[in-house]
């Protein structure tokens, strides 16, 4: 498979809002430890900077080839947030440049949702709901690929992180304002995180994370719920959006699974109780299980699938974009 | 009152996300048309710039004094957008550059939710709700203010424009991906206004005017409303929200009136009914009234009293701050 023919190791790479992660494996399991930038992937007029991109990926993958010992890659699995609407040029430019740099000829392009679903489900049927920030759900029969929310924080990503912490400062704001709807837990949390409320506005909508800021505020929301009913709320809605969205994307019949992958998940049974309600109630058919692994390990999976000509999962422009050569 | 003693003139001058617009009155009557600037009044490290608003204000103060053969302003009132949080340079600097430039004497500087009010229920306790693109209730004893909401499109607004118009859009792309509380109305809608709604994300995140691009979907949402519940169940929760925010400042007891002000209003009966139903659950105890007139006349009749030294509404730094000197 590799043109050495010595070992078949793939690359598995993550590519998303913190930066890219690449990890080697030799005979299906991780070889030393993974590469990460810090820099995350530019997106230019043309989507993914392809450019910007082989710039960091390159030079980590010959490094992790040369502490492995290995001369070729049986395959290649990209992960990447927005490829599904801002791939075209990593689509472009991306086969024929890791053929020339590297040889590669088997080369899986997907979007970050896929490689949370690879790794959280591998190639079983069933439905994923990836949330940190924001919230996607992904689905998949292994015929095709369907998707709920993930339209961001201003248009969706219901009950992810931007969206709780978000719900979290407006009920805090109602207590401030004497509305109904507010909760003075909240707004103490509030102030203690940011200070003074009439100085929030002032203080977010100049950043160009504000995402991130309102997500910053989940957390608090989380630690709230046990004793604040305003906050138990929150979280229950938000676990009800959570799982609208996995019901979009299910299977409806067979032996379709439901796991949940991403960093919002840490915050534990405040979110996961309700979570789990709400998905018997909507998704009665499908068997919760936990996720396998993260993102990474689902591009890894990708990637040894794809060298062992057993990649189930289904292909796709957008969501997984695979390029094959025939070996001699 | 003024300088030469022949006509008891004011000045009015409204600053706000359009602009500047700037109205005379001579004996209580405007005088003449409205001048109007096309730039809004900017924002700097400061608050509000005062150079900025001077430079636009001085010219059309001077042409229109010149036109109505005036030579001395009993008073000026200034309706600033954002004055309860940004109005330090504008206080410190406009009474000593009016009085240097004009001779003006007498000068109230309002937060626009108090021009509003001013407008709309004169110097009546009560409350107005004002909503464009966002949403502030305000309200008052005729001992001090009290405000609600007016957060702005991410910690608040709720009810307004923006916010309705997201709700809409939301519901619109639940219906794309098949998710529960969609409407295919909202989203044959969407798709009429921005086109194909998986291209929505890329148009609206990169814009800087964001609230007001979610805002021009209202008007959509309020045409559905008779015939899509989902369209009409948005409207039936902003009116709530604009209710609770008019129950939290309105006085308890007394004659309360209360009013709605502002450009969203325009999309009539799908808004104005259920607002109706929801002030008279949640303030039984208010008189409903039309709106008397919009904030430029608010500034009209503050400027107007304070000449007359009959200016009934509190004074406060934030929300109306007044600096008379007497005159010999």
């Amino acid at each position: 498979m590799t043109r050495g023919g010595a070992l078949p190791a793939v690359l598995a790479v993550d590519s998303g809002g913190s930066g890219l992660r690449a990890v080697l494996a030799v005979r299906g399991e991780p070889f030393g430890a993974p590469l990460a930038s810090k820099e995350p992937v530019r997106t230019g007029p043309r989507g993914i900077d392809a450019g910007h991109l082989l710039e960091q990926l390159l030079p980590m993958a010959r490094r992790l080839m040369a502490a492995a010992g290995v001369d070729g890659l049986g395959a290649v699995a990209v992960g990447a947030a927005g490829l599904a609407t801002l791939g075209a040029e990593l689509r472009a430019e991306l086969p024929s440049a890791l053929k020339r740099e590297l040889g590669v000829r088997r080369l899986a392009l997907a979007a970050d949702a896929v490689t949370a679903y690879a790794g959280a489900l591998g190639h079983q049927p069933g439905a994923v709901i990836a949330a940190g920030t924001g919230m996607i759900a992904i689905g998949t029969d292994l015929t095709s690929w369907r998707r709920a929310d993930g339209w961001g924080h201003l248009l969706g990503d219901c009950g992810g992180g931007a969206w709780i912490g978000r719900a979290g400062l407006e009920a805090a704001l109602r207590a401030f304002d004497g509305r109904r709807g507010g909760s003075t837990a909240l707004l103490e949390r509030a102030e203690g995180m940011f200070g003074p409320v009439s100085d929030l506005p002032g203080k977010l909508y100049p950043r160009t994370d504000r995402p991130a800021v309102l997500a910053s505020f989940a957390p608090e929301v989380a630690a709230c719920a046990g004793r604040d009913p305003v906050a138990a709320d929150i979280l229950r809605a938000a676990a009800r959006h959570m799982a609208e969205s996995a019901a979009a994307v299910c299977p409806a019949d067979g032996e379709a699974q439901v796991a949940v992958t991403g960093g919002l998940f840490k915050m534990g049974d405040a979110l996961l109780a309700p979570l789990g309600e709400e998905l018997a109630e909507q998704l009665p058919h499908a068997r919760r299980v936990p996720a396998a692994g993260d993102p990474v390990d689902g591009a890894l999976r990708i990637a040894v699938d794809l060298a062992n000509d057993e990649l189930a999962l289904p292909r796709d422009q957008r969501m997984l974009y695979v390029v094959t050569e025939k070996t001699d």
